[in-house]
This record gives structure tokens, sequence and C-alpha cells, in this order.
């Protein structure tokens, strides 16, 4: 018996439920939990089945193929097999302690296989917790070469995704086109607001009563990626910008921590520039 | 071509889903949106299926009937015919007022067919609405007596629900039983906390930082009944017992309308004395 | 005995407080509360102060004068008083309705003297509640003539405030000008995202998860005038662009309701292009 | 130059801020930020003073003590000394990591002295971080006796507050009155919900759609203790009783740690068995 996630996406037609189901119950594999999405402005379905039994992959996935309509996606991953994960950060501790301490105590269900920085900073805390630390400086460097020497360690770790836990490099397309939705960013402020540098100065010139938090997938194709989740923090007059950024840390770390709890656990489908959180 | 919305709920079986999507698909029903939830804990299986067709009835739950399991439940309601209710009020106008306004503008898609109220408080906010104000007051008569004028009303009325918006009068046994899972109600305070006269002033003496409202249906086997919504809002020192009272009508309101929102789109499933929102 | 509220602003200097504060000690009023800020980054001082007692306002307030700093504002407002505005709106009856219902149940103390609107659509609504209706269309006008009449129906309720509860019409600057730190609007969306047409269409298109609005003074200095209150509802993959523009609507109430018992209650100091909310 | 809060607490009467402000003024001490609160109710006057400039404690607290009425509390109390704690845990990592992490990065400006349990389980997360582990058994113990090795570990270290974070045993009445104001527990859910053993399953069993939790200082007199904070999660049908743990866990350790914030600010009155947070 094990457990395994299906995913569908595919252009909706009648009837699409009931063949997935319909293969599933021929092969005796048992339904714990099923959602399922139509996107009714363009037609898409979207399904994700978690299922126990006991899986002939090559021939469950070969039916399911044929149920559906061409240009479909669909993929069995396991539940059980924690994913692996390479976090990349610059200096700033928050997002990157916050991962630490929740796969230390079992509340994300993640094997962080190590962290890498432009920046020396972080090597204490990652080391606590006996993860490797890679520190690869970018000075006296092209961004290509920087990107390459990053691009070698995260090979050698084959992860699931690349965590940007406040990295504070602009990736190259080149880059980005390497990992499509495997790459995971924390935006301060929540999108499309305050785009540009220093948002939370920003924020406080302009009086806000409210700073947030995007994770979204990085992409090339439009600014800013398909949005996972974003939160919020109520702030108010008596917060200096000083404070403005350490509640925007706070904002940033739960709404980072969680999109990946979502990502760990199949529930994100990425459609154009949108997710579907199943 | 119509909508309707068919919602099953039975011990859980392999193949379920399956089976009802095929009925679905082979009465060329689509499907609009499909959630469905195994408790794991008793084996109990439920679904939400919104369907756009031509519609059979008989044909159809004829054949639904056939596959599900004995001790099975079904319904199959209109999801276009708007629901009737009945709301009965004493003397607070937050709720009401609410649910008045919400009804006007669209925002809840219900048919207020009555107020009744045992005082005369409410009758002139009512009555801007156009809708019938029944004054039914309550002295000088038994409990029984007077909750059988009060039904006589409801039951010229045949509403989907009657909504307890502040009604102060506890409900006997066999008025109760009369509307199974047919009563909503609006508890001060969250359940299970409060319980009692004066919650709000039991709740500033004990300087809580949080007061909250609870939306359940009306049962008689166990303190309280279903739980369909519950919220809350921060509260602090400056507030006095007065103070709470307000951010409890509040609360009382939002919890109420969402609470009752959730029914009137066929949403709420009760399975014991518990929800399941689908 | 009756209650006012001292509000006093300007530049911070040591003692400010004790001076404030003795001068209502040597007139023997008794101070409810007490609130007070520094911006430490602009050095500008802010206090709010309920008192109890019997006021001779003009040696009070010479008292004050002599003791603060040049270039001071301060005001003393009757707590006791309810305030007045007129209203603004279009089409959309959602923050009208909400304003409506709020003075009316007595949460939010404040006399409604009239709704003026460029179409008639919400003349029925206003009406219900006994509050006068100017049906004054743009048509065939220019935009100074239009808002010459809007002016005229104002000056003759002189409001202290006036609400602009979704009216979709861009004010010249010499209508603003009119009224400094007079009028509060509602905005969709929590500035500065989305700035434009069809904002919840825009925020549909980008995927986000939060839709926000803002409600803030209106001014020409700025892009969109101080902010007063912001806040956000939480939206997923499952809202079309019409279930965000429902869910717009219950923020955009929501914060125009708060941000006007905020000014109501004397609470809102405008500075610069910010709000101290004391 | 130094920052100190002065903290006062007195029966209410006419004049006091005047005459606490005209104290500083006279010392040549600037009033930073000033919060002040009259409870109505008992006439109680509240005040929290951040002051900057050179103190003569001696001089300056004798002033103040003339000024004020018999009965009055004040302590005056450095803003820039980091307060020392001291956490006593049992098994449980959730409280203790969001501790050591905030307490690392500098989200809370804390020295932790020393973690005490009971258990060994989080001796290596501690370590981690560098701080002193005991781990003092119960087994073979008599209560008082187990107690007294805590209070003797604790004496060593003289902290300013004594932290539970989820330490699983009862106080004897003996040890919580060493510590008058000085423990700080939190409780699974929101006080006084669900008193008693495992109230996640009794919230399962309940089907709440809320789960919260308290932070409170430990007393004998009552059976809670003044509350400091309380936060809620929103939960659903979905969530099996593990989940529902799993999501307290989450809310528990956001509330301590936020109370725990307000207390290292000075910014925590207690009145009789409530908080006053200034």
């Amino acid at each position: 018996m094990e457990r395994k996630t299906l995913l569908t996406d595919c252009p909706d037609a009648q009837g699409l439920i009931a063949k997935i189901t319909n293969i599933c119950y021929k092969h005796q594999l048992n339904i714990i939990t099923n959602n399922e999405y139509v996107d009714h402005t363009t037609g898409q379905f979207f399904m994700r089945t978690e299922l126990d039994g006991i899986f002939n992959d090559h021939t469950f996935l070969t039916d399911i193929d044929l149920a559906l309509p061409k240009g479909s996606r669909r993929s069995l991953v396991s539940a059980s097999r924690r994913k692996q994960i390479v976090i990349l950060v610059t200096k700033e501790s928050h997002c990157l302690g916050d991962i630490l301490m929740k796969a230390y105590d079992g509340s994300l269900e993640v094997d962080i296989k190590a962290v890498i920085s432009n920046h020396n900073t972080l090597a204490d805390l990652t080391e606590k917790f006996d993860i490797p630390f890679h520190y690869i400086s970018h000075e006296n460097m092209e961004r290509e070469q920087h990107e390459q020497k990053i691009i070698e360690h995260i090979s050698s770790y084959a992860p699931d995704y690349i965590v940007l836990a406040k990295f504070m490099r602009v990736l190259t397309p080149a880059f980005v086109e390497r990992y499509p939705h495997k790459i995971i960013n924390i935006h301060h402020s929540f999108l499309p607001a305050f785009i540009g540098a220093r948002p939370y100065h920003q924020a406080y010139t302009r009086g806000v009563k409210i700073i947030g938090a995007t994770a979204h997938f990085v992409t090339n194709d439009l600014d800013e990626g398909p949005i996972i989740d974003q939160n919020i923090k109520h702030v108010d007059h008596t917060f200096s910008a000083e404070d403005m950024v350490k509640a925007g840390r706070d904002v940033e770390k739960t709404v980072l921590s969680h999109a990946l709890s979502l990502v760990l656990d199949d529930k994100v489908c990425v459609y154009g520039n949108k997710t579907v959180i199943l």
C-alpha cells in the first residue's frame, strides 16, 4: 500500500471526472481526497486526486493518457517521498530561519539539501541545522559566470524546487528558463504595489495602513510570475520605516512558508500566469 | 438548460465518485463544480455536484439511488430557485438589518417572506423593505401556545429555512423537532465559551482580547447544534462592556450572514453534530 | 457637564503634554482619554484629549494658544453633537446601504442630511430611510456646471463631511479645494495597486490571492490623498472576475464605514499626505 | 543620553498627566511616547511614558512619588537593557523553536539565559543556539522537590521573566507565588473554551471552525490569570484532530511570541485579573 497524488490538467470535456475516477476504481486505488476545478473562462480542467493502493504506475498512467484529450498534462507523485529543496539567500535571516526551524520540527515536510548565498552572513545559522552552506561570492564575476557556479551546486543536489528566501540578485532569463515553475520567490509587498527598490520605505512615505508580501513562481514571460500566496499585516502611523521593514519580514516569512507547504503537498497547478490551488 | 445541485452523503466505498459522475455523464449533465469529502474517521462520504443540462429528475435520481449504498442521503436542488426564509427576532436590529440590506442589494440571494417577533420594536425597519412583520407577543401566554402561533405564521409561508436573528426566547423541543436542520441561530461568543447570560459582560470581566460569534443549526440532541461558521474580532482593555456588546454585534451579523449564504448555496451538509462545507 | 475633544497638532517641543494638561487641570476639565503621538522623522506633535467638564471655550482656547508654539493647529469639538454628512453616489448601493443601515441602528453616530447622485438608481433605497435624495444628472452639462449644482445642494446642508460612496465622477480641483480634508472617498483596491479602470478585472487577470480597498481624504496635491483605512479579503482561483467585484464590494463598504467612524469620532489628524489616527 | 520607560498605575485623579509630565519636563526628560488609559469602571489610571535624557533616578522617582496619590505603583525601567528570561518546556518544540529563532535574528530582543525541562527531548534544539539546557527529570520525586530543583536553577540566572513554552506540569501555589506576574504561559485554546485535557480533540469533536490560543500571566488567585494576548486560526471539516493540533501549534507559538514581545517592551500592566496594554 502506497499513497500517491495524481495531478491532471487539460481542456474541459464532459465525463472527465467519471473517466479518471473509473480508471482509479478499475486499478483498485482508493480515492482519499479529490479536488477538481474548471476555469469556465478558459475552459480548462484541473484535478488533484490523492490515492491509496498498490500502484502499477505504467499501466495506470497509460490508461489515464488514453482517457484524456490531446494537450493534457498529468503527473503521479509519491506522497510519501519528501521533496528536496535548495535555498538561495543573501543576508537576511528571517525567511531562511523560519524554513530551517519548520523543517526541523516537522511542520514543513521537506529536505533542505543546501543553502547557497552570495554572502557569508547566514553560514552560521545554516550550519546549526547541519545543512551544507555554499558561499559563492558574485564579486569580480560576470553575472552569467556567477549563476553558472550556482547552477553547478544546484545540479549536484537535483532538488525538486529552488527557494529564493530573500535572494537579492536578479536572475538571468537563461537561469529562469532552466527551472520552469521550480523557482519560488518571496516578494516584498503585495504585487503589483510598490514594485522597485525599498518598498517598505515607499509604503511608509505613502502612509499605508497595510503591508503585504507575495510568494510566486519566477518566470521570464511576465513581470512577476504566477502568484501562490499573498498576505498582509495591518500597520499604522506609529510605524517608522524600520518598523515597517520588521513587520514586512514577519509577513514575508509567513507567506513564503505557506506557499512552500502548498507546493510541497502538490497542491499548486500553474496555468498561464495564474495558479490553481487544489 | 437548467442548473441544479446534487448533494450526496453516504458511507464511503470504492468507486463512488466514478459511479455518480458516470451517471451525470450518461444523462448528459455537465459538471460545473464538484466537491467531495471523505471523513476518514467515520468513513462517511460527502459530495456536492453542480450540474448544467436538461434534467429528468425522476430517472436521474433513480439511477443515483441504484448506484448508492443503503443508508445514503441525496437531494437534487434547483440552483436558480431563490430560497425562502422567515426571520425571527426580538428587539435587536443589527442582524435583521444586515440581512434585509443584503437581500435588497442582491449580495444575499434570498426571499425574506416575513419577520416574526415577540416585540414590536423592529416593525418599522422590516416594513421599510416591504416585508410583512408579525408581532406575536408572548405575554399572558404559555410557551407552547406562543410557539403554536408562531408556527401557524411560519406554516403559511412554508419557508426553506428559519433564521433566528437574535430571537431571545428558548425554543421547546417540539418546535425544534418540527424543523430539523432548518433553523439557523446566531450565538453570542464562540461556542463553547461563555455559555449563559450576558456573555459580553462575562468577556469584559475576564479581560479577553478576542470576542466571537457562532452560527449553528438548532438541535435538541446536543447543547448547541452543528456549527456552520465562527469568527472573531480583536478587542482590548479600552473596550467597555458596552463596547464589547457593540463589537459583538458586528461579528454576530457578519457570521450569521455568511452562514446563511453558505446554507442558501446548498454548501452545508450536516453530519452528526458537525457540518461539512462543500 | 459636557464632553469635548481637543485636537492639537504642532512642532514637537519639550513639555507640551505638561503644558496642555496643566491648562485642562486649571480649567477643572477631567481628561477622559488622552492620546499623543510624535512623528520623530518630522518632529511633529499630535494630541487628542477627550475632556469632561464645564467649558468656557474662549478662555480655555486662549490659554491653549498661548501655550503652543507658532504654527500650531488646535480645535475643540463637541463630542455630543452628531456630525452631519452629505453622501454622493452613482449607481452602486453597497456602500450607501451600509452607511444608511449603520446610521439607522446607531452603530454609526451621524446625521445623513442628503444623498446626491448623477443617476436616479438609489433614490428608492435612500428614501426608505426618509433621507432627501437629489438627482442631478450630468447629461448635457459641463463638468463645472454639474459640480456647481452639486455644490449648491451641499451648501444648503452645510455638512461636516462629504462622503463619496462610490461616486464615479472625477472631481475638479476647484471642487476639491473647496472642501479641504472634508471629502472622504472609497477606492477600489488597496492603493497604489491597480490604479485605473476595472481594478477587479485587473486583479482577476493577475491571479491575485488578495483584494482590498482604501478609504482616503480627497486632495489635489497628490495622486490619492491621505489614507484613513485599508483592508483586504482573501480570494482564490475559484473567484471569477464577477466574484472579485462582489468580494470587493464587501471590503469597500467595510473600509468606508470604518474610516467614517474614525473621522466622526475626531480621531483622524491629517498631516501632509498621511493620517495619524489617535 | 539614555532611554527609560516610566510605568505608573494609581487611582485616577484630576491633573495626573499634568503632574507627571511636568516632572519629566522639570528633569529635562524628553517624552518619546506617552500612552495613558483610565479604566472608568474602577477609576484606575495607567500611564506608560518613554523618556530620553540624563536620568537621576532617585530624585526623579522621589518627585514622582510625591506627586502620586497613596497606593500608587510606579517603575522606571531601562529601555536599552535586554530583558533576561528562562524558558520551561516539556517535549514540544514549536514554541521554544520560535522564541530561539526570534531571539537569534533579533525580532525578539531578549537574552535567553537557559532552558529547563523535565524531559531531555529539546536539549539538541536548545544547544544549537548555544543556550544552556537543564534536564531535571520529575521521576521518583515529589512535586515540591522537583520544583525546588527548578527554582535553584532559575535563581542562579535571576531572570526578569519565566516563560512556560508548553511546560506540561501544573505548578504549585508556592512556585507561582514566588514569581508574581513574572510567569508567562501559553494555553491551548482561547480561554475559557475547552479547559482540560486534549483541547484540540475536544475542538475536533465539537466541529469548531476556529481554534485559538491564549497567552497569560500565571496566578493562583483565579483559574487562568490575566490574559496578555489571544489569537485564532480558521479551520474546517477537512481538519483531522491531528491537523487541529498542528494548526494549534502555529497559533500557540504566534501568540506566545507576541505576548512576550509586549512584556519585553514594558507595555503590559496587570490590574486585578486583567491586563492593560499601553
